[in-house]
């Protein structure tokens, strides 16, 4: 069973690898670029069918390694 | 207008990150866990209202700026 999780920094954090990637974008001649944020995306490739278990172990997993819960959101999915 | 755009290492290339990830998860006791690979989201507010402008624009950026064709795949999408 394929899963994938969004981490994103929760608005209000300050993100200066956006920032990074606005101004540079802004340096290349892209214009109307008004903000930019970056966060990361995990694919995991879980065994076992049971989608509920799987997304309670992905909870778990976020709330225990992958996410910084302070700073950070996350979005589950399983595909 | 809002945008997303995916950025995944392309299957073949080593993802070290992903590799430390899957081997944390094991060390937490979270089995099953057959394969992890890591990437970046980027999310973007644009100015305008021309979705087909917009898509371009994003390709170019991918292109130019935001992936490493070489060794990463990129996903647009405008929400």
């Amino acid at each position: 069973m394929k899963a994938r999780v969004d981490i994103t920094l929760k608005n209000g954090v300050l993100d200066p690898q956006g920032k990074a990637i606005q101004h540079a974008l802004g340096a290349l001649g892209f214009d109307g670029v008004n903000d930019v944020r970056q966060g990361k995306v995990i694919e995991l490739q879980l065994a076992g069918d049971d989608r509920a278990a799987a997304e309670a172990a992905l909870k778990e997993m976020c709330e225990k390694l992958l996410a910084n819960t302070v700073i950070e959101d996350y979005r589950i999915k399983v595909l």
